[in-house]
């Protein structure tokens, strides 16, 4: 009898699948990957219940969601994610640290642990680009991004996979953030301009696409105040993931058309809570499959709701579980205490062999 | 810079430490912990929310739950577990699979990674034990058990350490599972009698203590039929654990004083379902912190309604991580990919330091 292990990958091992495949090749490949997860979407086949979580001030505000997606491929994610603002200022961490984990639908074996840290950046970053293709004008130029921080490192390495990009206008509250931003993202190769808080109305209305991506505070309204746009600003608002809590004015909203990553959370954490139903446009799912038919919203305002999903979450989980798998990488672990005796936990102290070998065969369980 | 690391148990570190241990000292500690955590037990310092899961064919009924517990001590778990009733018949592993995640609440680190298969049921047990104790006679000697799969064999061996347990009469709709169940529970050195349905009534009338822990379909209704009981009765109902899922029946339940672990919970998925608000009687915590003012109950029948509580989980697996790390068992683990630059995800790519030593100085994160 042999176990059924759990693949276990750890950071060296997430370092190794990107540096063999190269960040520009990664990022492609989740985009592309993603894209055809929402081009075959049936949302009967699937249960994603929108996230939730505990919040506290311990010592100071955090949160910890999960972001559970059965996909209906006998397989569920369980993603636990936690958002605490101080950590990179406090703890020297990011501010959002995340693991993935990943289960069997027939059994309800793990089947692998990854982390979603690294997987959350760069999952929200290809669902920018997934939907700025459908949504924004091609010949968009000119970046601007309000919120410096981590997620804006993947949202512009994104976003210069599928725009010809010649110049980013950056701005965050943090003048540090702001200023170090251009190291971050020199390996794009596009100059990044940052201005104070007397430009902001100028880095919106010289946008061809804005990224918001800001850890604003619940209640604490837009990131910029509304004022003029170019006609067909496409804008990825990907802060929003608390009630209470969003980044662009309503106004600007209301001028546009208003797609959310998925409809049921961005309603309760998104800019969708700023609108009634009949405001709120097709979601990316749909963008993805009648993308002929929104090729009129190019030459509009558009903005891209992006709460985070947890359909994405599995995409990239189930890409970096594979990746790694085929690099040899990763270690197989015997997290479960699977006894002999199914029927007798106590089982397990009377031997060595401490699970079933006919789960592996009865059920289909890969990576 | 080091990182910080979640400590991973494997399934021998939880037998090395069962074994140093041994079984009977470690369901008494845990016991005891519990016990000692719902006398100290405040509601409003802790986040327990009902858990919620995902149900499914694929392709026979299974589910996957999510059981998160802010504790209020600057932790929080999240406990998945499957419930997948095909699991030994067809796969050769327990119905009940699941994995015990605990996180740091200050800035969100994992803290450690353990099983929750054994633990669930060593919990399951101890909490059954609690509510013995208050709840029972003491010379409580008759210990009737209907459903002999996994959970009986801590239900039996938790409550011997509680009872001067004689006798054990057994049942179960599958005639192999209460065969075997005399040999699984062997170790307890009380002898045990299996019974067929035309017994059932017999075994419910003839208890001192009754155990249910069923895999019973939802909607089946209860697993006995209502009768005569010794007056003294005490019932621990733990297989309800579904909406439309309970064991026992309502007009015995009516009789007696209805316990919840979980009150908010029990209400959805227990034997309070069949209960309004009125005929409920005080919770685990409220027995354990009161526990002389219901000297009386133990004259009468008395229902402990055990749906599973995430903070027995989360006693469980702190006592695990604690003895585990006191033996030197279990591994350091990298799951988190922390970059140098909390800002910039991709400098995990330009460094073999993963992750920021600030952290373990900055936040209180032991094990």
């Amino acid at each position: 009898m042999s176990a059924p292990l759990s693949l276990l990958l750890e950071a060296p091992d997430v370092r190794a699948v990107l540096s063999h495949l190269g960040r520009d090749r990664f990022i492609d490949l989740l985009t592309a990957r993603l894209t055809e997860t929402l081009r075959t979407f049936a949302p009967e086949q699937v249960q994603i219940p929108p996230r939730a979580g505990v919040q506290y001030a311990n010592p100071s505000f955090g949160l910890l969601e999960w972001m559970p997606a059965y996909v209906g491929a006998g397989e569920t994610l369980v993603k636990v994610v936690g958002y605490h603002p101080t950590n990179p200022e406090v703890r020297g961490v990011p501010t959002v640290i995340s693991t993935m984990c990943l289960y069997d639908a027939t059994g309800g074996h793990l089947i692998g642990i990854v982390d979603g840290t690294l997987l959350t950046a760069l999952r929200t970053g290809a669902a920018s680009a997934v939907a700025t293709r459908i949504l924004a004008s091609p010949h968009s130029r000119v970046l601007g991004v309000i919120g410096c921080g981590a997620q804006a490192v993947t949202q512009i390495h994104a976003l210069s996979r599928v725009l010809p990009l010649e110049r980013i206008v950056a701005y965050d509250v943090r003048p540090d953030a702001a200023r170090s931003l251009a190291a971050r993202v020199s390996f794009v190769g596009v100059p990044v301009e940052v201005v104070g808080p007397e430009k902001l109305g100028d880095l919106v209305a010289g946008a061809d696409v804005l990224c918001t991506c800001t850890s604003s505070a619940p209640g604490a309204g837009p990131v910029f105040p509304d004022g003029p746009t170019r006609p067909h600003l496409h804008v990825n608002a990907i802060g929003s993931d608390l009630p209470g809590k969003f980044e662009v004015p309503v106004e600007l909203l209301r001028r546009g058309l208003v797609c959310p990553d998925f409809r049921e959370q961005a309603v309760l954490e998104g800019e969708c809570q700023q609108l009634t139903a009949e405001d709120i446009g097709p979601d990316l799912a749909a963008l993805v499959q009648q993308g002929h038919t929104f090729e009129a919203a190019r030459e509009r305002i558009t903005v891209f709701d992006s709460t985070g999903w947890a359909l994405e979450d599995y995409v990239a989980t189930r890409m970096m579980l594979e990746c790694a798998r085929e690099l040899g990488r990763g270690r197989r672990v015997a997290v479960e205490c699977l006894p002999p005796d199914p029927k007798d936990p106590y089982s397990l102290l009377e031997s060595a062999e401490s699970a079933a070998g006919s789960y592996l065969s009865a059920g289909r369980v890969r990576v």
